[in-house]
């Protein structure tokens, strides 16, 4: 029964649990666990598909950082908010640029578009060390460009003095708030990821990957929604430094750490949540 | 013909009811009604399932809390409603947060996050009461940690005096319209939550229960947008549980009431409107 | 080929049209056009699933006008409408709730909840007129009681005195305007409800049903958008009627006729256009 | 091996790439690439699909000129934009319709709607010249008609001091800006409509096409969000042209060169980007 998972008894009957709700029949007969990516694969750097996903990577990231730093800018421009699309058009622009470029990108290079996910995904084991330095470089790389070129559109003297998009922790909270807000907002962001793409549920239903994008653009637009009167909203370390080097204050380069590590420890929290509690994977019967 | 549903004929023809549109043809042959599930299952105590099953409603309803608390908080801090999500961000964050949530914990526990929901699923017997039980106060533990958790982001005094998003009716409301929101509000939910994922129209179309969470996600965003003038919309006991005992100030207790009977009677019709009306459960042919 | 639909060919070649984008290839083989409906069914009158189906429509467009004159109230009521969930709001509550309704209660009675979509699917005689009219009727009767909740929740000094959701030509257009409004804009709802449940594509990719309530929700959201400044937006006679008989007052009145006739002008000119132009129905080789 | 894709292979190992999350294993056997669309195809002309795409054209455009420039003239209309839907709903107005429209007319025309979705589309050699320029007259009259019924219900004097809805280049930022903000916009749009709608990944999943209208609607609210505030946001031609006939004032017309020539260029690079770098078809093994 190598690759076949079970849950876990805790103690001796064996019995087939029901589904309360919202689930078909679970059969196991399908799936058979991946075994885990290893650290370094040699073989990915002399593909071209390794490549092509650092490339879609890049542009996606470029693309989500021009579209959603643009729409900050639109809405912090305005005297007004309410000519403008507002704080919920903000939150909008997140979200649904990572619906729409987890949709385009999930086929080629997995739909990261963010380091957090990027290192969440590497701690269980779902791709290389590598192909993580990888596109971890390349979404960065994205983010900055992305930035600059909206600050090229607005002129600088007009970016630096809108905020440029940076993300700091806003007057009123204190840091130790903004930390808390990142770590609890990439767990979601995460943990929505891990869910919504569980191998055993793809293998059930197929069909469950080509929804994912849904589920995981509204746990962004949903964060936002929460988290920009604390934070901005980082969740995502790309974005955040894109914004940064752009911007280039001092206020926002003196908070910059809380958006690196606190996406970090949510998402590696996420990880060990689905995959210690959730697919129990350490405790699976190995007969 | 055990187990197979039939339409109860009012008459002697028997005839195949034309699909008007929206269906494909009714062929009930891959159908099996599940029997109804038993009040005590002793077996499901010594499983790992069921308590992964309770962990992943109390991190859910944990994660619910903390994003809807912080939204409301964030709105309600800001002297103009225009420079903050506004109210119908509010009701995003709680129908978008119930969306993410049912796609990703359906697989592990069906999706509850709500006592009411729980208790209109044990009414129709789809759940045991041990495991209703169970799931209702993990519900409300996390609940609980959620609205904390806003707390200590936001301090004591700021969360206290911008009202920490607990459930009252609202001046210039009778406490009975105040029940009456709660009872069609939660009707509309549980209603949703029994159409969504009927196991008869499961079984004609496998795919149904996985799009389920997107129109159940959006009932809780309209009774939102209907009711939060009204009572802020609880129709979630464990919602406004959370928020009442985190807050604790009399005018929240003194409704309280309203938030626990005003979504178990809505349930509760829900309920009987699905198992008598739309599934003729008692009424079908025994041949 | 009886029942097998071809592409009417203008000229003497027969060839396979190349899908351009958004399709798979299309194969007819699967799919067989359903004979038209009789205006006179006798048998359905004594079919349980019948009445159940009337059930469904008055509970359906009970709530439906619940949820959206409350929504309707709430805003109407606020003196700024920064406070509110805005006429955005309003347009989500209405094209949300049609999207969960006809989710919910499309395997039940297909999902109408509009004497509009009910005369366009009867004009391309996909339902009996005795099913027709009973519907009508239902919808009607739910529509009255979900205003006339709303009107118990709020008072009816207040109801009246907030214009009660009633549909009127807004001053600055003429009756001309309105009564255009209301065509093109229930063209618009009702095309899509044909496009989204055609039987020849359902057909060819069996789960386009269950997709389908998503464009019919979109759409009634998109006419809200656009035509609450004209009208407030009808386009379903029943909600019209049942707002205007709880409101009650002469102006209301006075336009009333403009939201029977432009729905049912739309509703038609829906109909045939997808009859006749999108599915040639009546070139069709009979070969 | 002839019509079957592989991944080029930058070195001499041949491997299976793992798909880090959110894809299925890739199984190439279903898989054909549909050879290139012949320029002319002289039998298509006898086609009544042909001129049926056509006409699906005509009223799509015209419905989507209807809808999106009301929702603009009510916005614009209103003194203070809290009485209305706001930017944001300008912005889902013109993304909903897209969703919408596109789910109606993809199996009749493949749902372009817009000249720029058809010159991406020709490039890439999906349909035929013939076709293309007939979609490209028939969307711009529909355009046009659909403003023009606008104008109708408005009155010529209310429209023409609201502006039209006819895009411009606003004040603050350089016709360059706006050139690459179009650009920009459309290279978000046409890439979407190309990863949406990918052949290599319907074959894998054969639903892929009909979720595709989500995320192609999402894009173009996405990029309405960020681009209203630059050049009230054209990337489609004909949307632009339609607006610019009916409103008819210089200012409208020395700016109206930006919205051809810089939807086409977007169009142009993502079909080269999707093109070239995601399906690699230039490098392709051909043995």
């Amino acid at each position: 029964m190598e690759g076949k998972e079970e849950d876990v008894r805790l103690g001796a009957n064996k019995f087939n649990e029901r589904q309360p709700i919202g689930t078909s029949a679970q059969t196991d007969k399908d799936y058979k666990e991946p075994p885990p990516a290893p650290l370094f694969e040699p073989g990915e750097l002399s593909s071209w598909s390794f490549y092509r996903a650092g490339i879609a990577e890049f542009i996606a990231t470029f693309l989500f950082l021009y579209i959603t730093v643009l729409t900050v800018m639109g809405v912090v421009k305005s005297p007004t908010k309410c000519g403008t699309v507002g704080i919920q058009g903000i939150a909008w622009a997140f979200g649904g640029m990572i619906f729409a470029l987890v949709y385009c990108t999930a086929g080629i290079s997995g739909g990261h578009i963010n380091p957090a996910v990027t290192f969440g995904l590497l701690l269980a084991r779902k791709l290389s060390l590598t192909r993580a330095v990888f596109y971890i470089v390349m979404q960065t790389l994205g983010a900055i460009c992305g930035a600059g070129v909206v600050k090229g559109f607005m002129g600088k003297a007009t970016f630096t003095s809108l905020g440029g998009g940076a993300n700091t922790v806003a007057h009123g909270y204190t840091k130790g708030s903004g930390l808390g807000a990142e770590i609890v907002g990439t767990f979601v962001l995460v943990y929505t990821v891990f869910s919504a793409t569980d191998a055993k549920r793809s293998a059930r239903d197929s069909h469950v990957p080509i929804l994912a994008p849904l589920p995981i653009g509204f746990a962004v637009f949903l964060v936002h929604l929460a988290t920009i009167p604390i934070t901005g909203t980082g969740i995502n370390p790309a974005r955040s430094l894109g914004a940064a080097i752009i911007y280039n204050k001092d206020h926002a380069w003196n908070d910059h750490w809380i958006f690196w590590v606190g996406p970090f420890i949510g998402a590696a929290l996420a990880a060990v949540y689905h995959q210690i509690v959730i697919r129990a994977i350490p405790f699976k019967s190995r007969s």
